[in-house]
């Protein structure tokens, strides 16, 4: 099978490699239908971690070809979304939904790769989610957001507590913050305002629910956001960038009891205690337990409530991997989509 | 009226100061009945703070000398007991329940002073709560005990969710620790495991409601809470001691999906932002708001059902108060207690 394998920062080839086949009894074998490229994929790509031939992605859709003897829920030919961790479903963990941090996990991400036309997902019951059927093609680009970008957006937006009543401040306008946009509306949020300077991204955050927009980052993204919520700050704060300012942002821009979500963080991040303590929000965030809200999700969009696929701006086949990374490193890109 | 005055790190004093009066219409004067020193007045005791003739003492209970002409809800004569943040009651923050950050928010301590015979209590509808009626003098130090050290361990043990079904770690064995056991068991834990190495401390977080001791802190201590919790950690982490080793023993002793609820914090605190993202645990604190909580308190220590009083190991009059710094800052006694 193809697959995408990154020798070197910048070093992205489509090489053939042995398909991968049954291990353990839980495990079900996957023909992509399409995968695409996270913004963490950049990380290695740009130096920041060292990525040594390997093996890329840990988004995907598809369509399961072998099933494990141990597997129940799932048959050949089921269309399955999965998470980008996967969990075993059992354990204490998973079972309080924080599957992401099961006992049992692993990163789909390099030990897996699902930047190629199969894969095998281990824990197959309690990774993957079968769609109600085969989905038209029209759904395949939101279905596949769901496995991490939406389920990571919208995991942020309920770590922040978003809700009816509730003022949602969105720092960062990549694909992660659109989609925390699209959930903090989906939960009902009274006000969603979003820190962006992007014409196309601010416009793509309004059809999803933005209310308003704020240009300024930093301390003066703060100034802005308070003079908008008569000095208080919001109530739910979605961090969907990473970095030192916009995690202080984040924390500075939510009122004392509000909650900031945050769902990637920049290895060089330090949360000053005593700003935290006298902050008073409430700071939750992590790995997306994207599983947990995988059957939710999957409903929303097979029901064409939210369509989250339009995050997607560049569509390539898998070939042209290399081309996808480009595009996102130089920004021309928000979020590329690689089709099988 | 005599009051306590902290010329410099080491040097308390009790001397004659003037007394307070009636400046706003929504203040109320009250003579204290008891008042006592809190471990956060060590900071500036030991020259972590620099005192410059400081006014001391935040933590009070006493009767109603003299109302301004609009307090509304307390009569002159009512015995009280207030929170260590003056909070107007009126603001959105504080209808939230989150008073102690009040838009309108005085910490007592320095800007009042409640380590003396009397004291002006601003906002003070919003900032005291009368009891049903005058008190035994038994009920005295469970009063007083509300007013911060019980309120803001009952914080972080909701802020640390504390709940039935929840296995509750509280690091720290102070006053703060004690009072969270105290709360973690009111509010239904299912277990209470204890971070001591002091055997009359342990004596008295048994009688409390602790289930466990571990005597080992920082990383091995961790280990051990793993050891007695399937290896998951704590569902509820109560973060009662301040410092870096004791903030992070808190979040590596919480399993995924729990929470740490920190009720104070020394200012050379860092949280590593990657650590913290992958401990996926909820963090919240800050400076507890104690009067959501008084009315609550109040009622369990009137109907004698929880006795935190208990937690003062020495009284003596105001008059002695600089043995009383001696005693806490020797750690001859956990907290003292002043009567007038």
């Amino acid at each position: 099978m193809r697959a995408v394998i990154m020798h070197a920062p910048g070093d992205v080839r489509v090489e053939e490699r042995e398909d991968p086949r049954i291990i353990d009894p839980t495990d079900a074998i996957i023909r992509l239908t399409a995968t695409c490229i996270c913004g963490s994929d950049l990380w290695p790509y740009r130096g920041a971690d060292q990525p040594d031939h390997q093996h890329m992605g840990h988004e995907y859709v598809g369509v399961v070809d072998e099933v494990g003897s141990a597997v129940e829920t799932l048959e050949v030919g089921d269309f399955v979304v999965g998470s980008f961790v996967i969990s075993c479903g059992t354990c204490e963990i998973c079972r309080a939904g924080h599957q992401s941090r099961c006992v049992n996990a692993v990163f789909v991400d390099g030990a897996i790769g699902t930047q190629a036309e199969r894969a095998r997902i281990p824990f197959a019951d309690g990774t993957l989610v079968a769609t109600p059927g085969q989905p038209d093609a029209a759904l395949i680009p939101s279905l596949l957001a769901a496995s991490d970008v939406l389920g990571t957006g919208w995991f942020a937006a309920d770590a922040a507590q978003a809700g009816p009543g509730r003022i949602v401040a969105v720092v960062g306008d990549g694909a992660v913050g659109l989609m925390g946009v699209l959930a903090a509306q989906q939960m009902g949020a009274e006000r969603i305002i979003v820190v962006s300077r992007h014409a196309d991204r601010q416009a793509l955050a309004r059809e999803y629910g933005a209310t308003d927009i704020i240009e300024e980052r930093g301390d003066e993204g703060v100034a802005r956001l308070k003079e908008l919520t008569d000095g208080l700050g919001a109530h739910s704060t979605i961090e969907a960038v990473g970095s030192q300012e916009s995690m202080m942002q984040a924390i500075r821009s939510t009122r004392p009891g509000g909650s900031v979500g945050f769902v990637g963080v920049s290895h060089d991040v330090q949360i000053p205690g005593d700003e935290l303590f006298f902050s008073a929000v409430h700071l939750h965030g992590g790995p997306a337990p994207v599983r947990r809200y995988l059957p939710e999700l999957i409903q929303l969009i097979w029901d064409r409530v939210i369509d989250p696929g339009k995050v997607f701006d560049l569509i390539l086949p898998l070939a042209d991997a290399a081309e996808g990374y480009r595009a996102m490193d130089e920004r021309r890109a928000t979020k590329v989509l690689l089709t099988l």
